[in-house]
């Protein structure tokens, strides 16, 4: 069965809103086993509906259409869908009289527009809709099924859960199945992984599709197949070789972040980390903290943005940032020390750089980034270079450093 | 001119991703004056793509594609384009020196695929790209327009704004005006804003909208003209008139976020700025040193995560701690002085609370966040309560904190 999502008003068009329903509906059918073939964003407008319902009847077997069954002048899908139909509007006694008793409870005095709101067009079968007062609709168009729904995304939700996923049950009865799975890789780039199993990948049946999903410094590798059989076993044994080809790379699966990632090697060691951070300006102390349970190991963490502060902070010596620079070698192997030693922790790094966009110079231009990590004992460094956007200079050299503490603890701490 | 939006990829489709591009590229449409007709969704896949620019021609002047310009297999927009277009391939020796030079640089050798990245549609005219490999491809079709950008969001806003605006001015140089300013406010809530201006805004012609904009701690009220005539004075005149009836709850206008506006107001009082965190993990300072320049009075923060680390840290005591919990008035006041004993700054502020999901008790619940602020002589305190979920929490509290920040400075530190 495929399908096509339809979502109605000027606010997505005009970018005023960020169309979330869509990707819900979008995930709910795939999981239902049906192929989304298409997502459309449309004016609230009578001709663009009937053209989209149109076009979609000679493409897909259910059109799933959100958005316009408000009370307000400019929702208008019911009358296009009735046009589109040729159907003649009903009075729903039913519906009427449950949005009489509803708003008496509450107080509110029923407008003429709520009573517009209950003319349906012939032929409907109404799906309940306990969040709102406008039901769902679901039409048959010669073995091809049409389902309206409001736009509110709570109100939607619940009429898909509750009261659409019999039906389609009923329409769509011998389902396939479409599994995926994802590995979650960092420190490589897309065209790297893609060589690296392409021996693999290229003798996979035409159903396994293998998906590269970057993003700014890790690599989601997807597989997916669709099946009338259970495809969870193939695609289960498939990432794992996937992911023994790619060793190290891998952090986690599916959903894992790599916050979390560290979050469980820290505490399955029972160590504990403090950062020290000059460019990065908190960033990565707040990309770890943001998940829960991360106050089991991560201690805490200066940002030493001035010179005085890396010296009375950390403890970095004068000495040093005036022959070396704050971006250095040698001022980040000491703030490293420095943290350490002022919050008692395990593991720490330290981050220097020049995030841009001002501030470079021949030597040391923008993007130029260095860190030091490492326990008491052992210290490595390294610097990067990046480019000239400041936000993404940040957001790189955490997703790095976070990739560093990943890295050291593995090979430092054997569980 | 008229305009439709297709973006290219299966992730949206099956709901693992939510289209942000379409949204963000819709609204600088509009604002351009150029009339989003559709928003699509739609496979990765030859015939869909080919199918989606085949409709859009017959009915929009401009079609923008995002996605599926990537170095790998299953990147086939370009293919699609050129197939569609009749056209021919040929080898762009300018882009691909340019990538051998990007990826030397960075020590990262080039393959086969990247190569293939280089072999362009004969007419394109290349759209600069300087956050990735993939440059922008604009295509002109008997007067009409083919947009093509990679999805990756920071790439294709770059190529918007850079490189394509300039194009677009001029094939579409006649437009009505549409002319917008925004005022933005926080510490106030949608409703009471609407309240104090209505006498105002009621008296406006049907031509002037105005829009509430609210997103976490702060709202933005717009307000829209769009004319063949210049409407920039009429709208300034009234955005001045709505500024000065708002008051201290406005903090900036159009653009100017709340960091860039405590930037202002501490450098040119010369004042310095240091914070201490322990729920917001490093939010705080994150958000401060996020914008260019913010070293000028921003020194440093500390992040105390755990107990220990706010006494050996920012001497809060440990009889403080005990008795009073590290959730308290009590400690925030501690670490305030603290951070200002520590790090040498003219102002502070301190953050500590449960910003959950777990960790609260029948006293402190879950979103308990207690702040202190100021100078050293004079400091403020103040509870805010939240909900359970933690990264709201967090973002709320570090906007709240921003605002305190702002009016202690206005109020003490006069210009």
């Amino acid at each position: 069965m495929k399908a096509q999502i339809v979502t109605i008003g000027d606010e997505i068009l005009i970018g005023k809103i960020v169309d979330t329903n869509s990707s819900w509906i979008g995930n709910q059918l795939t999981t239902l086993g049906v192929q989304v073939d298409k997502v459309i964003s449309i004016s609230d407008n009578n001709i663009a509906i009937k053209t989209a319902l149109k076009e979609g009847l000679a493409s897909v077997d259910l059109i799933i259409l959100t958005g316009g069954l408000g009370p307000t002048k400019d929702d208008i899908t019911k009358k296009s869908i009735a046009e589109f139909l040729k159907c003649e509007f009903y009075f729903e006694e039913v519906l009427y009289n449950m949005i009489v008793s509803y708003f008496k409870m509450r107080g509110i005095p029923i407008t003429d527009a709520h009573k517009e709101q209950c003319y349906m067009p012939e032929g409907v079968h109404l799906l309940e809709n306990k969040m709102g007062t406008a039901p769902g609709m679901l039409f048959e168009v010669e073995g091809k099924y049409i389902l309206s729904m409001p736009g509110v995304p709570y109100e939607m939700k619940w009429i898909f859960e509750n009261s659409f996923k019999n039906e389609l049950a009923k329409i769509n009865p011998d389902n396939q199945i479409i599994y995926h799975r994802t590995i979650r890789t960092i420190g490589i780039g897309e065209t790297s992984i893609a060589e690296k199993i392409k021996d693999i990948t290229s003798k996979y049946p035409d159903d396994i599709s293998v998906s590269f999903l970057p993003s700014l410094g890790h690599v989601k590798l997807r597989l997916t197949k669709k099946s009338s059989e259970n495809p969870k076993a193939e695609i289960d044994r498939e990432i794992e070789t996937l992911a023994e080809r790619l060793g190290d790379y891998v952090f986690g699966f599916d959903g894992m972040t790599i916050e979390e990632c560290l979050l469980n090697e820290f505490t399955q060691r029972n160590l504990t980390l403090a950062v020290a951070e000059s460019c990065t300006g908190g960033y990565l102390s707040h990309r770890l903290t943001a998940i829960p349970n991360s106050s089991k190991y991560f201690l805490g963490g200066y940002v030493t943005y001035a010179y005085e502060v890396k010296e009375s902070s950390l403890d970095v010596k004068n000495d040093t940032l005036i022959k070396f620079g704050a971006v250095s070698e040698e001022t980040v192997k000491e703030m490293h020390i420095g943290i350490l030693n002022r919050i008692n922790a395990d593991v720490g790094i330290s981050i220097s750089g020049i995030a841009g966009p001002g501030g470079g110079t021949e030597d040391k231009p923008v993007g130029t980034i260095w860190m030091a990590w490492g326990n008491k004992t052992k210290q490595y460094t390294e610097k990067i270079q990046l480019g000239k956007s400041r936000l993404i200079n940040i957001e790189y050299t955490v997703m790095t450093a976070m990739n560093k503490l990943r890295l050291f603890i593995i090979e430092n701490y054997p569980t």
